[in-house]
């Protein structure tokens, strides 16, 4: 459960705040704007591949991740420092953004819309995510206070409702009747695809479990809703500089981390201590999906987000069949099912509006 | 589980057959003849409220059919014959379809529509729906050699899909896209609504298993639809006519069932051994409920009975939660959000054809 963590920091962590006041009107005309200034239909088929292909890497990266822990699991205890893997994620983010945008710099020069430096509005905002990943983090162990871990599992699907409340209530953007449905189908087929013999013990969560796990959908769900906000502010921006700022400051939350949590370890052990040849893959994947979760904030949205980490959760169990000899159960088939259902209820929903 | 066979017969047995080349055409035309003839909208209302009702009083006769069950089962083993049972509905059904129409002949006197006495064209189909169960209740006997009990119940949701499939096929009435999404659903749902911890057996059904369970399912959701056929051909013919050409032919099929299965029994202990308050209870609920099905066939369609009797199937489990003190599963909450949004959905589709 441990490595847990890191996954959450990762998958929904790279985000930023501005005065959400002044991001609606924005965050709403943007795509309006782009697509007026784009036009025709060629760019409307390159924005689509790009938006597939941000979204595809995303499946497939945190499909991998999902079995990269399953690996790690069989091969054993984690002996290192979760933070510090976490710190390591955020820095190897960092030194991709500034690599890319190093190549961008040589191609294009440096132009307003890929320099580094930048005004304090912008990078006001940034820090924000940042913090309520740390405060979502914090509560996570006292969560299980009151829930089991496959249980917190289970809860976590509360994040899909939440991301769509949310990015409803503070991108303003309306899903259609269908897609609410949708929607709702997405976190029941999730959930169901999860069932095990043990799930029922989630039925007996006390009601403080309940509050939590709700506090956390929310914190998790408006630090998405909210990445997408900043990233979404200026399009013209490079996502690569966009990445840079929130990273850093990903950084710089995870130290104070390192700091409150593992510092007598960090200390007396060593930063590296207990790293193997798989935690250093799954930095490098983690890292890897990260940017992904940024590029679809940045190429699609928290919708396209959710529907993509929920096929690679189906994903994983497939492929684990081959890899690890596991077993398929029917609630897995029948969350398939819905879940197939729901994302075909989604793209019938946006051609009706 | 015995019991399973009269509520099966019961449930969606009440069918007779035409050819079926011949019906297409007037089953398709008699509701728009319907509608044009009653026209107006106090009528369209009064058609509404009609089909409100038998569809109400259908999910509550089958609930309370589940429930007779469960009380039955705790008050011990049946010791009567099912055979027999069976009959006493059919016989009952029958009695009561006249009693009807006695009532009938004495307020509005024998007319074209409602007298007793019919052609051999019209009453040449009525044994064909009979038949059909006759076959389906004989192979249900063999599929137990590849199916256990609760891995029968689960694959009897393929009725759902049978149902829809044929009512497509067979009425040529089509369902939108969305209602096609909602009914795959509504059949992911029920199952998912089912699971328990040894539900993962139904996947090692060898492939007779499978074959066989497809086979039943498309008997039944033939014969049902085959008495929708039957009964809407001619839909200014009184129903409880109908419905006693109908039963006729039930009470034979179920005395040929009673001289192959139980002849020696009978004739042994006597056609009513074993009969108790509670048996009386049943047959008195199957054949109340069975008068429904033809009711929702003549007033509504197949469709509107599966969803029916899908709800009947969740209300049974809250109302078992306060009788018996079940404990509902997540799976069947997870279930039961799956088929209200499949409701949402079919009525929604309904409104955008």
């Amino acid at each position: 459960m441990e490595y847990r963590k890191i996954k959450d920091e990762d998958k929904d962590g790279d985000v930023i705040g501005d005065d959400i006041e002044s991001l609606h009107g924005k965050a709403h005309s943007v795509p309006l704007n782009n697509v007026a200034s784009l036009g025709g239909s060629s760019s409307d088929r390159s924005k689509w591949k790009r938006k597939s292909i941000v979204t595809l890497s995303l499946t497939i990266l945190t499909s991998s991740q999902a079995i990269l822990i399953v690996w790690s699991k069989r091969a054993g205890k984690y002996e290192y420092s979760v933070t510090t893997a976490n710190f390591m994620v955020e820095a190897l983010k960092c030194a991709l953004s500034l690599a890319a945008l190093g190549r961008i710099w040589r191609n294009e020069g440096v132009t307003e819309d890929n320099r580094l430096s930048t005004t304090f509005d912008e990078v006001s905002v940034y820090p924000i995510p940042a913090a309520l990943y740390l405060v979502k983090n914090l509560l996570q162990y006292y969560i299980f206070a009151y829930v089991d871990a496959p249980g917190y599992q289970i809860l976590k699907n509360l994040n899909i409702i939440s991301t769509g409340v949310l990015y409803r209530i503070i991108l303003k953007k309306k899903l259609s009747e269908i897609q609410w449905a949708a929607f709702i189908l997405l976190c029941a087929g999730c959930t169901t695809a999860q069932l095990n013999p043990s799930s029922d013990h989630v039925l007996q969560t006390p009601i403080q479990g309940w509050m939590m796990a709700i506090i956390m959908a929310l914190l998790s769900g408006f630090a998405g809703v909210y990445t997408e906000a900043i990233i979404k502010k200026r399009p013209s921006r490079n996502i690569n500089v966009q990445n840079f700022w929130l990273y850093v400051f990903g950084m710089a939350f995870n130290a104070v981390a390192i700091l409150i949590q593992d510092f007598d370890a960090v200390m007396n052990k060593g930063f590296f201590h207990g790293y193997s040849l798989i935690t250093t893959l799954m930095i490098l994947n983690h890292a890897l999906s990260g940017i992904a979760v940024s590029m679809v904030m940045k190429y699609a949205d928290n919708i396209v987000k959710v529907y993509s980490t929920s096929v690679a959760m189906l994903l994983t169990a497939v492929v684990s069949v081959f890899l690890f000899g596991f077993h398929l159960s029917l609630a897995f088939f029948l969350g398939s099912t819905v879940v197939s259902v729901s994302i075909y209820l989604h793209s019938i929903g946006k051609l009706q509006r």
